[in-house]
């Protein structure tokens, strides 16, 4: 995962740096469309996917906007008894901090040994010099304490990640991501609304959206709907339409959600 | 094949379902970037590519609108003597008609049997949760009735897929398809018109194309032409440019071919 | 890497014709992005990838404004005793330019072998027909001259590719390549002003950047920054912010480096 986009050739390099390492790996991108430099939006990407992979995956997340400063290249191991273990290459920036909350880190380390990374590291691509290669050294068999020094788990960096939260019966959140249609995802998880309540009523800058559904299919073709969404949270969309541009909404738009008779008190 | 597009994390998350499921799949981006719910060009991208892929192939191509709803999740295999076989995991809404003209159905399943799809599958994500996983089983040897009920290939959903005809000595055709670089690919398939004919006359939004070409090159830069696209049909071009800009032409413009001798008619 | 987009099944079907002939390759998407037809940028991004690759990566390059013309489709094998092999198959038109500038081609054959082509080929879609089975026929181990015939490594197609020159003290270079973020790429290597020298003013449109910097960070947010690129040519941008757009420049752009002592003379 990063934010380089695929029109250049730089996740293609990263790729042949791991494949010139570990020949066999089996390669996906999870997706190189995270906008630049929005580590929020990776966070939220890796948060809501990385339990869909087989234990032992590898992921490479370059979202990196201090690439060339002090913040720190790192490999955390997470992972409990049910789930993963998951290998995570990244720099030390919050990227991973919601999927912490989840997963706790079994171990992790700053990647500072020269062995595994590419010979004199460019100060502007370390996906390429130094992620890539510990990477692919990781999936090869390689352990954390052989590419780089322990560290504390609790030294990790943290992610000022909005959370929702309840006031005179009213859920507060906002939204955290935006995807492709122009569906609206929010911090709000399915559990502090489930099972979908027909009667409960969402708002989003001004519009009230009545029930929440357990899919589109429930509100007519161009009518907005409140939903359970695939990722684990609430979700704002139009039917067959775009709730960004509809809305005119960004990330960080303000949502609620609640029986009207508490939006009555 | 999806119309999730590649910005966000969803074409990812369904190959590690794949990889979960049957590590050493070779896995080939067909193309995400069909435009959202448009099982027509889904149908069209389809029909021009599924002979270029070795036989044995499953196609996991999901583009839709009716997720949650009543349209039944099916796998089915085609397939000829010379052709084939290849398996289809989509959704039964009309993807796979103008295919299913070319190559029969041999067999079609509904996916009904919960084993072989992800525990408490979503309402809104049926290629991560259903369609994903039942390819990667027919990919890893299953046959279509471990991962389904028999239903009959004359079932199957129907494509309102436009015909070109022939009246007065003049073929009517329309653009069924766009590509990237603006050229316009119609329903004419290259047997009506081969070999081209120099001096017939293909008419579009009131411009007149003299001749049918083999090859850009035959017009000068800037010009327009008609030829037979690389995928069997007629297309339409500006050399070096885009048809679909210069001309302001979409899907469903209609065309027509003719020997001069028939237009004076 | 190809100039089609990934919106369309072009790159899809290409891979296929590959994975038919060869089925265990490793596939790489180097770049599907390069501007249409812009065999320069094709070039540029080939010069500042291929190393990356491990010896015996074949790269199917498809930038190819010709196809269905005279221009030859070809074969090369490139390399010294410390570099590559590396095979490159392609159409003649000097997308390999610059790359042969920095490793010596040690053959190279015109692909005349309908055996290892696809039969019938196109006159449009060369890269399905012909670049990607002879491809895939020597990551298949077959040799450049089981698909094709010799011809002299002095007749590959040239390319016009801008050099940088040195007069007065100055050096004067222009931009090559803009990338994905808007920085833009030149063409002065970073051998001719290493190590980077914080006096050194660099201009682009009448704009001047005081010192060569070795990291974004060494300027503030949005501030403008000349550095040593990942690619290894002196590069400019803004930090997090697209360079391109702020500055309106567009490949071609002259752009100056030079102490100021020789700025003043």
């Amino acid at each position: 995962m990063t934010d380089f986009g695929i029109e250049d050739t730089y996740v293609g390099v990263m790729k042949a740096v791991v494949l010139g390492i570990a020949p066999a790996t089996q390669l996906v991108d999870l997706t190189h469309g995270i906008p630049p430099q929005d580590i929020r939006a990776g966070a939220f990407a890796l948060l809501t996917s990385f339990h869909y992979f087989p234990s032992g995956t590898v992921f490479c997340c370059v979202i990196d906007p201090g690439v060339g400063t002090v913040r720190r290249p790192i490999a955390v191991e997470v992972g409990t008894r049910e789930v993963g273990p998951y290998y995570l290459v990244c720099p030390d920036n919050g990227l991973m901090g919601p999927l912490l909350e989840h997963v706790p880190a079994k171990s992790s380390v700053v990647l500072d040994n020269p062995t595994y990374q590419l010979p004199r590291p460019s100060n502007t691509f370390h996906g390429r010099d130094l992620f890539a290669p510990v990477a692919a050294y990781l999936s090869s068999g390689l352990s954390l304490t052989d590419v780089g020094t322990e560290i504390s788990p609790t030294s990790l960096a943290y992610l000022d990640w909005p959370k929702p939260y309840l006031r005179n019966g009213i859920w507060h959140g906002s939204v955290v991501y935006i995807d492709h249609f122009g569906n609206l995802l929010t911090n709000i998880p399915a559990r502090l609304i489930t099972p979908p309540r027909l009667d409960w009523i969402v708002t989003v800058e001004g519009l009230e959206i009545r029930g929440i559904s357990t899919t589109f299919a429930q509100v007519d073709s161009r009518e907005p709907v409140a939903y359970i969404g695939s990722s684990g949270f609430l979700e704002l969309a139009i039917r067959n339409g775009s709730a960004k541009e509809a809305w005119g909404v960004e990330v960080d738009q303000k949502i609620t959600a609640a029986e009207p008779t508490n939006l009555r008190r």
